[in-house]
């Protein structure tokens, strides 16, 4: 076992500025942007300013702003790209395919008869992402 | 689409105490018990008493404890397993794999090497599952 955190992960340097994401949506508790491997097409991630590696460990005052960007942002991805449903996935450690550890949520809007993609590690490309952050935002 | 809330759906009727289920907490907000079809070993569902079909349609004040009681439990069943990692996953809508309209919450303890079994219909040995809800409320 391993865990702690770790400020250098990418969601913490998102947050900090550090680099750059295409935002859909922020308040006071949480940032929302695009995945940028996405396994389908409007992917998703709300990321909790507050630091914690997943969330078995998060503090329980994080969780109610979070859940609650969540369903705003799988409504509005559902309107955005007319899907028929929404997938929410919420990983805690490498087992369960965590791959960076500062508590996230997937959004995924899903389409009848669309598998997921995997998470191949293939890079969305970024004018793809901004278009789809645009659709989001104006659905929002 | 054809986004509304029926209470015949089974996780009504556990919640009106109709037909039964292997539980392992509840409070003024939310039960959890045991998935009777399990994906990994000690697959729980959270399941809040608010009717709602899903996350897109439910009242903000369900989700709080509703994601409190999620953590609660993924900490509870990552112990009593000794799981490497937890999954938590929310479909909505058929398109996503919901199949129950009733608001759930997957938490599905994690293992190194070993994947998600399919959702495949096969019901767990009902012994099974009291044992496993034994070792959840002991981890509690």
């Amino acid at each position: 076992m391993n865990e702690t955190y770790d400020d250098s992960n990418i969601f913490a340097r998102i947050l900090r500025g550090e680099i750059p994401s295409t935002r859909v949506y922020e308040d006071d508790h949480v940032i929302a942007f695009m995945d940028v491997m996405p396994q389908g097409e409007g992917h998703t991630l709300v990321v909790p300013r507050a630091p914690s590696r997943n969330l078995l460990d998060a503090a329980p005052e994080t969780l109610g702003p979070s859940i609650a960007a969540v369903q705003k942002i799988a409504g509005a991805v559902k309107k955005a790209f007319a899907a028929d449903g929404v997938t929410i996935m919420q990983f805690n450690e490498p087992a369960s395919g965590q791959s960076v550890f500062h508590l996230h949520f997937h959004v995924i809007p899903r389409f009848e008869g669309v598998a997921l993609k995997p998470h191949s590690g293939k890079m969305e490309d970024p004018e793809v992402l901004k278009q789809n952050a645009e659709k989001i935002k104006a659905a929002l």
